[in-house]
């Protein structure tokens, strides 16, 4: 019994951008209540040399895109303009929408196809589309979005791992 | 082109957990460097209310090995005794050696097989093999081994996304 590769990337995507956007809202009620500027909240790190919040969605959006689009064809830009925890999850929104506009089909036929990435400023990898999702995108997506909670549940935000599995 | 549960299940949990070992020699050698006793970082938290470096690593273990305990048959116990950096990379060796032992062709059976799971301590859920891996062990498992990695981030360790990767 095969899986497939859609079955796998957009269900992902889907599970855990969706709770990132609802960790968002905790987010933000957390710093009305406690009278936190969002702005100085969406820059906080984990530490001084690490991404901060704000970065960490962004980059929890490029993995989830960056990979639908470069088993398919050519993934769009996203500038990272967000401002506030609306726009990020605006961004999440957009992410989710552009994931749910490539055919299932199209992705599953990615999966013997070569993938050429980035994995830095002057390097790029190519590995099988299979290859790509489970040994670079998966680990780097949940890698994002678990700093991304890590970040609101160190600054004192209530959630848990239930939000993060989106069953809160 | 199908791809399969072992080639998503295994893979993933080979690199992974392959490059928190290395986590972990890292995180023992800042440590000494540092004269930092092993038993205060072992026990680190990004929050009281969080667990220490020691059960993330711990968990991050235990959701390999129930996966495809569970997926295949019953799942061995693996007592929470571990003491040190050395005894946590033991475990991940034992878990590592434990997943290799499964035939793929058994884990690649289970797609539509129904597997029911413990999801707190009076509460089990039932999914089909597929779910249970996409939804339920991936961001589990990666949540505990990002965590891990974000604890001795935020501890000073010199460690980096690469090293996450396993590509360091």
């Amino acid at each position: 019994m095969p899986i497939s590769m859609s079955g796998v990337a957009i269900a992902s995507f889907e599970q855990t951008l969706g709770a990132l956007s609802k960790i968002l809202d905790k987010a933000a009620a957390h710093c009305t209540a406690k009278k936190i500027d969002p702005a100085v909240m969406l820059q906080t790190r984990l530490s001084p040399d690490m991404f901060p919040l704000m970065k960490q969605v962004q980059l929890t959006s490029d993995f989830a895109k960056n990979c639908v689009g470069r088993l398919t064809g050519e993934p769009p830009k996203f500038a990272d303009e967000e401002k506030s925890f609306d726009d990020l999850k605006a961004r999440i929104a957009k992410t989710l929408a552009y994931v749910k506009s490539i055919k299932a089909a199209d992705i599953d036929a990615s999966a013997e196809k070569d993938v050429t990435f980035p994995i830095g400023p002057q390097q790029t990898l190519t590995l099988k589309g299979e290859q790509f999702l489970v040994h670079f995108v998966l680990p780097n997506f949940y890698f994002h979005a678990t700093t991304a909670y890590d970040i609101l549940r160190h600054s004192g935000v209530e959630i848990g791992k239930r939000d993060f599995l989106g069953r809160a």
